[in-house]
Order: structure tokens, then C-alpha cells, then sequence
């Protein structure tokens, strides 16, 4: 078991190449100051590799092996994580891409992207961390008071406060609108009461202070969700002199025993058991649902990033183990049966980078491109989350099981530290909106809204590359070009097929979501791939000879022709959902 | 969290209306006076449910949270787990199906897979003693003296003694050849020196003595596989009157801390460490292998039953969940994707079932059939044990993580124990021969070995099937009927041309295996479901209304719809292999 090395390589060329960030984003008055462009991305990269590679990724043991624990409502954290918390936060990564004004660095969500991929493949457990104080320093960010921005922001940008994210209760889970925590206004605070369970990084002693983010009912508030607002509360009340001072009623309950993800403190919270804890509304009155609305795509692509993370880890476990096992006089990598493994891991781990790189991207151009073209990429976006966050969770899955697989019997003992890969990453294809819900997202809201208008304009571009794959005359391309015509095909269909029933009779539109969204991410993926394949044999055509181009134009023949195949099926599928997937009796299960 | 309840209404209906195995069997000399028959089977299946689900189901948790240890040289196995061994020693069902000359029952292989998927069901870390040992036994019946077999067998069957089988080395897993272990002739038996590794249920006190199966190397034995030989290594030497008397040189070492079945003491044995394990040499010198051999389609058909048992476990525990849960002011149960992954649980499951009890009828018909049909029986059962083990486990680990998804975030923590399903049931993907060896032997050995002919005689028993569903007239059944034509011929095609791979270019062909594997899975399973409603409809023709039935056809005709599709994108896949697959440099990876 190495450390996780990062792969520069293929993180680079999407970003400076593929991307074109440079140019895209360097000359935006947002990013223009920052010097976006490769220089930086590669001054970027190294730097977030190093923390990865050296800091991060020798605590994925020990995360596992020696979790969180909770005893008298204190949390003790896994050895070595609060001193790598604190490097992460010196090292400014907590605020990467978080607004200058209030601490951040203010650089693109694509460099954040790429440098959280990096932290999910050395430790999932641990980068849960700053994912969710990212997520909800992103809420005060975009619903603080001023006020409120200055209070909290820069000691989290700084990594010296945590940030927590308080949604969930025992019976209010993916249905928000039966919860029961309440908060009772006092002057200018409010008392909060209630117990929520799955707090990712709940508590620990790792920073001086945790903002909770915690929804709420205020008494007489509407029924359901549309009567929830959104309070922050401090696990220590705030010195005038902005020091953290009087403890707060909220405390750590208890840790759970989870499947994985054994690093990261899920905690049962108990706010105001005593004398009610002092909570701060973010945003308005009863709007709660919406203010968590407002950052659910950044935390679903970086769920969607965690099944990638993962991967590239159980990836580069299973290559070295294969490399060195030698069974039948040769190393088992030379098997075709273990090389399709491989092979099934890293494309897919490239397509997945491609797909989440490039609405990155997006996600900056809605933020900060041009006036006129924020609205179209803020569309796309919205569209593609959810795929991103359902295919690759699922896809994850596969992968980091595969990791398994080319380990045999040794990939079955813990010791061996590939099924962690597997088990961590098992819940994200269930938290932040399962991937049933992610699929209803994708079919119900983003297909409905426009009748499946923004994905047909993404399919006029991937009709726009079989095109340009198609011109190039070139063997490679052209064997790639069939099979992803013909996914296109499919898509097209399935679209139009699951616009009208969403029309007709929602329930079957929904019986088909999952599949759909599975084709949908698999092409994506390929397309994206397609497009870097496109882009190398044109730099190999201009005389820019560099094993990485054939080797990408090899990858991405490889998906086309062993994954995309996998569009037919799931378009097969969705052809159920009109028939015994709906009328199959309830008792008959 | 309630008790395995065996679903009997499925096991009997296969048992005795789609298998007749009261005709087909019962009338066989080697069965006639046992009563094999409707009546034997409800008593059998009965009392095997009864231990499942109140004896051994209980026990799963247990041997989850309190897993095997192992100290100076002891095994200490989960609490309850040795008195539940003692009721199915008393039970009769450790020699089930074994030779009434040296204490078996004699009943046919189709019961005693019956109650080995109940077993799984209730415990698969429990079920791995009774397995492991009915594997042991049915090696020294194969291959032991009369006297041997007198010696042995006997207390094996009762439960008294158990068996082991040791394989591998920490150098020698899929290969065998290079194993170290080697055994001195000493007089009248052998001493033995090395060590195992991976031995499930090594050592324990729960039997008065441990019948180890160990394979070694004689001095100037052949190179490689061909010079191997089996012994038989006690852990307690016998005495003249036949009771266990001196320890032998055999202890276990450790036990491995494994991603699941943890209640299954996984050892490294150390044999003859001081003075030689005394072992006595089972069939002949040099032979041992090929002794291995004879009993890997009943251990290979076991494996792949666990794919089954801990999915059956797997949905009925989501199933129940679902029921329960309820999100959006309705149980989950009625979600349209909730749904969909309920119904592809019990459809597969049922597909499963299927195909394994038939093909333990082909078992007893190769066995103990008229003499003209063993031979093809026996073809036959060669041909489907790789399919049985390598798609069943590998349906297995899908269905068991949709038992988690189900679940949601509950599903995640360890206490609700859906998720343990999913742990133990990994390692059947690995173990008795990788999923890829079994691609390898599926493709390389038993199509190679007659062109594909006996698959060929499968298929044309499909295409009966198909006509069959055509002829009935009936509109559920056509529905049925076009997705397995469709499935049907693509396999044909596949078969075709994975035979004249095989010939031209192996590597091909293995490249392709593992897809081609898995599309022969779906189908088959398919086809047995398709078989099922045939015989169904026809029932209900004739005046039989019995809401089993409707079910069964709805069941069957929701696995046409969306689960045969899956055979379209396995079939695509294979055309890879001879692409880039084969031409992926090694280096790229």
C-alpha cells in the first residue's frame, strides 16, 4: 500500500487543455487578478498533491482502523487528522474558491475540484471535513447578513472554525418537511430545540470553534416545507472581540458505527436540552429549505466527486497489485480478464474527471463568465448535477469493488486497505439525496422544466463531436464515433420517450429515472473522452508527439467500445416502467 | 430487523411442480425408498426453515459483532454458534445428501440446496461449516479406501467431526502448482510441514475433532500441478476404538480480520511445526488435484448459492423496511424507484433460484439418473457450474447493495445490519476460483471443449421455450417471448464467435469471457423465469386460480422487460476484446 500519487497528467490536460481554463477564465474580471492559467494550475496541482499524497493519504488507515469516538459528549477524532485539519487550513484550501472579501482566495471551483478529488482519493473520511464546512460557509456566504459574513467567514476560510450542515432527523429524511426541531424567537437570537442525527463531522476538538448550520420550525410556522428557516449555531457563543467564548447547548450525542467512512464523526446532536441553544437566523423566516437549496449543486458534485475520488484510489491499488502478483508464471496484470478490470477502472475514472471537470467549469461561468452566458451555463449545471452526483456514486460502487476483485482473497482482508475504498464510498450513493432522488431530480425538475430542452442541447454537441470524430478521418476516431453515434441515438429517444410520459403519467417517468439517468452519465462520459481523444489527434496530427495523446486516444476507444455498449441496457430498461414495474401488486412483494 | 423467514412457496413450487422431481427423481432406484416426492419435500423444507430462521438467523449478528478470535493456538468461535452446529449435525443435514453406507441421508443434491440456500440466508459465516465440511467428506468418499471412508465419514456426517480444505499459500492462490507445503512418507502415513492460508473454519472446539484436507508435495514430486497429492491431516489422532486421541502437529496461527462473513474463523494453519503432522495420503500420489476436482462443481454450486441466500436475506429485509419507511406521507414502498429496485431483487432472486435448483437436479441425474443419461447430464452440469458461481455472486453483490439503498442512510449503519449482507457476500465473487476464472473456465474449457455444442443444446431448448410462450397465445407470455428471443439470439451469436475466437486468438476470447459469463447468467436466469410462467399460465388454464401464479408470471415478465436488456450491453461489450483491450500497452495502465 503506496500513498496516493496524484494524476497530474490527465488533471492538467483537462484543465489547460481540454478546458482551456486559461483562456475561458483568466481573462474574467473575476479571475483576472489571479493569474488563472497553466502556470498556476500546475503551481496548483503540485502543491494539493503534496498535501494529498504526503499528509492525507497515510490517514486513511488509520481513520478506518482507529475511528471517531464519542464519549460524555465529547468527540475525540482519529490521530493525526487535527494536524492535517490544520494544514489543509493554512495551506488556504478551505477557502479556495470562497470570496476574497470575507478571507477566501477567490479562485475558480475548478482548481477546488481538482485539489478535492485529491483529498477524497487519500481520504474520504477525512475531506468529508471540508467539504461540509465549505458547504456551510457557502450558505452564510450567499444568505449572511454582512454582519453575519464578517462574523463567521474568515476564521472558516482560515480552517480555525468547522462548519457543520444539521438537516436530517430520525423520521425526517429525504422528506425534510416532517422535522421536528423548533426554535423560539428571544430577542435577537433564537432558541433552538431538537435532536439530528447523521452529522457528518458533528463535532470534534480539531478547530477552535463549529458553526452549525441547523433547520428549524418556528412556532406557527406553515406546515411542511415551506415552514423551515435556517439558524446558525455556534458550538461556542462569540466574544465581542470575535473569540469564541461561552459554551452553547449543543452536544454530541453519539458517534455512529458505520459501514465506512470510519474517520469522519457521524453525529447525533442534541440542540437546547438544557437551556435551549442560541442560534442566529441565516436568511429568512421560513425559507430555510430554499437558503439549502442554494448550495445543494456544489454539494452534490462533490458527493459525485467522492465516487471518482475513491476510485482513483482503488485504482491505483489494484494496478500495483497487479503489477507484482504473479500467479501463472506472469504477473496478473498480463491476464486479459484482469486487464479488463483495469482498463474498465480507468476509463471510466478518466470519464467521470472529464464530465465533473468540465461543469466545473460551468459552475465558474455561471458565477463569473460573461453577463450574457450565465444563465445558459447556470441551466446546464442544474442538468447535470444530478447526473454527476447519481451515475458516479453508482459507478464508484463498481469500481472501487473491481479494486477488490484484482486484490483476490487478499483484497478480502481488511489489512490490505483496498475494501475500505468500498465501503466508504458506499454512502455516497445514498447521502446528500440518494441516487433515487437524484434521478428524480434529473427526469422530474430538469427534464420537466424545459421538456428536456438543455439536455437536447447538450446532445447537438455530441452530435457535434461524432462529427468532428467522423471528419478526422482517422481510424481511431472513427471506431470511436460508431458507438458513440449510436448512444446519442439512444439518448435522444429515451429523452423524448421520458419527456412525454412525465406528461402522460409521471409515475412511469419515474420508474424509468434511474436508468435514464445511468445512460445519460454514460454517454456524458464518453462523450467527454471522445472530445479529449478529438483534441490529442489533432496535437499528434500538428506534430506534438507525447504518449499521453495516444495513450488518451487509446482510453477512450477502450470506453467506447466495452463501456458505452452499457447505454443499451439502461435505454432497454426504461421500457419496464410502463409495464410490471407499474402494475406489479404491492402485496406481491 | 426480523428473523429469515424461507420463502417455501417458490422452493416447492420449483421443486415439485417445474422440476417434478417426485417423477423425476423419485422413481429412481437410487431415491425410490426414500419417499422423494411432494410430501418429503414440504417436511424437509419445513424443518430445514425451522432451523434457518429460529436457530441459525439469529446467530448473524452475533457472529458479526463477536467474530471468531484466535489465541495461543485456539479458536474461539461467536457465541451460539456451536450449539446451532450440534442441531444441524443432529438434524441430519450435514450428510443430507451423502451415502446411507457410511451414515448419510442419501437424499438428493436438489433438497440439500434447498436447505444450504436456507442456511445462507439465516448466516453465510455459519453456513461455511457445513460446506466446508460436506466438501471434505465428499472428497474422501470419492477418493478414500473403504477403510478410510469407514474411519471418517461417519462422524462427519453426524456433526461430530468436522472437515477443512487446505489450498492455498500465501504464494499459490489461483495457481496451485507453486505451492511449498510438502509431506514425508513415514511409514504407514506421511508427515506434513507448511503452511495455509485462508482456511475457513480451521479450527474450533465446536466439533471433538477437525478432518483437514491438505495438499502437499511429495519429495521429487513432478513440477507443478501434476505433483500435487491430498491428504488427510485430523486434528486429534484416532484411537483404535475410533475416538479422538493424541493432538496432531496442526494449529491454527491466526485469524484473518476480513470486509465480512467475520463469523468464520478464516485461519493460517501451521502444519508441523515441531514434529510432522501425521497425514495419511487420500486417492493416489501425485493426484491431488485432480482429487480437488471431483467435488468443484458441488463447492462451485455452493458459492454461487450464497450469491442467492444473502440476497434472499438482503430483500427480505428491505422489503420489510420499505414497507415501513415512510417519505413523503407515503410508505417507500410506493415510490416508483423503490419499487424498481424491490422487483429487481425478487426477479433475480428468483432467476437465481431457478437455475440452481434445476441444475442440482442435473447434478442427481448425472449421479444417480438412467445410465444412458448421466453423460449428458453431467456435460450439462459442467457447462452451467461457472455461470451458477460467477453470475449468481456476482448478482449477488449487486442485490445485496440495493438492500443497503433501500435503506437509505440507515442502511449505512452497521446496527440495522442490511449491510452486513453486502460484506460477507463479496468474498463468493473470489473464493472457489475467481469470477474471472470461471469466465476462463466457462469459455476456455467448456466451450472449447465440444465447439460450444453443449450450449448450443441449451439454447435450442430456449428457443422451445420461446415457441412455447408464442404458442400459448397469451398476451403476458408474448410479452415475454420477444425479450428472450431477442436475448437468445444474441447469445448465439456471441457463442459463435467466442468459439472461433478461441481457436484464432484465446486471449480474445478470455478478454471477452467475464461478458460473455454474465450475458449466459441473465438469459438462463431468464429462461427459467420464462419456463415458470409458461407452466403457470398453463395452470391456470386449466382452471387453477392460485395468486402464486399470477405473481410468478407478472415476476417473470418484469425480468424480461428490465433485466434481460442487461444481455445486449454484455454481448457489446465483447467485441472489445479484440480491440483495445488486447492492444492496451501494459505500461498505460
Amino acid at each position: 500500500m503506496a500513498n496516493y500519487r496524484a494524476p497530474l497528467e490527465d488533471m492538467s490536460f483537462l484543465i489547460d487543455e481540454l478546458l482551456d481554463a486559461g483562456t475561458r477564465l483568466g481573462e474574467l474580471p473575476a479571475y483576472a487578478e489571479l493569474g488563472v492559467g497553466a502556470e498556476l494550475t500546475t503551481a496548483l496541482l503540485d502543491e494539493a498533491a503534496k498535501l494529498a499524497g504526503d499528509v492525507i493519504s497515510p490517514l486513511r488507515r488509520v481513520g478506518d482502523e482507529q475511528p471517531a469516538t464519542c464519549e460524555n459528549g465529547v468527540v475525540t477524532i482519529s490521530p493525526g487528522y487535527a494536524e492535517a485539519l490544520q494544514q489543509l487550513g493554512q495551506g488556504g484550501w478551505q477557502g479556495i474558491s470562497a470570496d476574497p472579501e470575507h478571507g477566501g482566495q477567490g479562485l475558480p471551483e475548478l482548481y477546488s475540484t481538482a485539489a478535492f478529488e485529491m483529498w477524497n482519493s487519500a481520504d474520504m473520511a477525512f475531506a468529508l471535513q471540508p467539504m461540509l464546512s465549505a458547504g456551510a460557509a457557502l450558505a452564510i456566504a450567499a444568505h449572511g447578513s454582512e454582519e453575519q459574513k464578517q462574523a463567521w467567514l474568515p476564521k472558516m476560510y482560515s480552517g480555525e472554525w468547522a462548519g457543520t450542515m444539521n438537516l436530517t432527523e430520525a423520521g425526517a429524511g429525504s422528506d425534510l418537511g416532517v422535522m421536528k426541531a423548533r426554535a423560539v424567537p428571544e430577542g435577537d437570537h433564537y432558541r433552538v430545540y431538537g435532536q439530528k442525527i447523521f452529522i457528518t463531522w458533528g463535532d470534534h476538538e480539531a478547530c477552535d470553534n463549529i458553526v452549525h448550520l441547523v433547520l428549524a420550525k418556528l412556532p406557527d410556522a406553515p406546515e411542511g416545507s415551506r415552514g423551515i428557516s435556517l439558524f446558525i449555531v455556534p458550538k461556542f457563543l462569540v466574544n465581542a472581540d470575535g473569540s469564541p467564548g461561552e459554551r452553547n447547548d449543543v452536544y454530541p450525542v453519539s458517534v455512529e458505527h458505520k459501514l465506512g467512512i470510519h474517520g469522519s464523526p457521524t453525529c447525533v446532536m442534541a440542540f437546547g436540552d438544557s437551556e435551549g441553544a442560541i442560534g442566529y437566523l441565516l436568511g429568512e423566516e421560513n425559507r430555510g429549505l430554499a437558503c439549502m437549496f442554494t448550495m445543494m449543486n456544489e454539494a452534490r458534485l462533490k458527493v459525485g466527486m467522492q465516487g471518482l475520488g475513491m476510485s482513483v484510489g482503488a485504482y491505483q491499488e489494484a494496478v500495483e497489485y497487479a503489477r507484482e502478483r504473479v500467479q501463472g508464471g506472469v504477473p496478473i496484470i498480463q491476464h486479459p480478464d484482469v486487464r479488463r478490470m483495469l482498463l474498465t477502472m480507468k476509463s471510466l475514472n478518466e470519464a467521470m474527471r472529464a464530465l465533473v471537470y468540465t461543469e466545473a467549469l460551468s459552475m465558474d461561468l455561471a458565477h463569473a463568465g460573461p453577463e450574457d452566458e450565465r444563465a445558459a451555463a447556470q441551466v446546464r449545471v442544474d442538468l447535470m448535477i444530478p447526473i454527476i452526483k447519481g451515475w458516479m456514486t453508482e459507478v464508484g460502487q463498481e469500481l472501487t469493488s473491481l479494486g477488490v476483485q484484482v486484490h483476490g482473497g487478499m483484497g478480502y482482508v481488511e489489512e490490505t486497505g483496498v475494501a475500505q475504498f468500498m465501503r466508504d464510498v458506499r454512502i455516497a450513493a445514498i447521502y446528500e439525496g440518494t441516487n433515487g432522488i437524484q434521478a428524480a431530480d434529473l427526469v422530474g425538475r430538469k427534464l420537466g422544466r424545459d421538456g428536456g430542452g438543455a439536455m437536447q442541447d447538450i446532445l447537438a454537441q455530441v452530435a457535434d463531436t461524432v462529427s468532428a470524430l467522423r471528419a478526422a478521418d482517422n481510424e481511431d476516431l472513427t471506431a470511436i464515433a460508431g458507438p458513440l453515434a449510436s448512444a446519442l441515438a439512444g439518448l435522444e429517444a429515451t429523452t423524448t420517450q421520458i419527456v412525454a410520459s412525465l406528461k402522460e403519467d409521471p409515475a412511469v417517468a419515474m420508474g424509468a429515472s434511474f436508468d435514464y439517468m445511468m445512460q445519460a452519465g454514460y454517454l456524458l462520459g464518453g462523450w467527454h473522452l471522445a472530445r479529449s481523444a478529438l483534441l490529442c489527434q489533432q496535437r499528434i496530427a500538428e506534430g506534438t508527439e507525447r504518449d499521453f495523446y495516444a495513450r488518451k486516444i487509446a482510453t477512450a476507444a477502450f470506453y467506447a467500445e466495452v463501456i458505452l455498449p452499457r447505454c443499451e441496457s439502461h435505454a432497454s430498461a426504461q421500457g419496464g416502467a410502463g409495464g410490471q414495474l407499474r402494475h406489479y401488486r404491492e402485496d406481491w412483494l
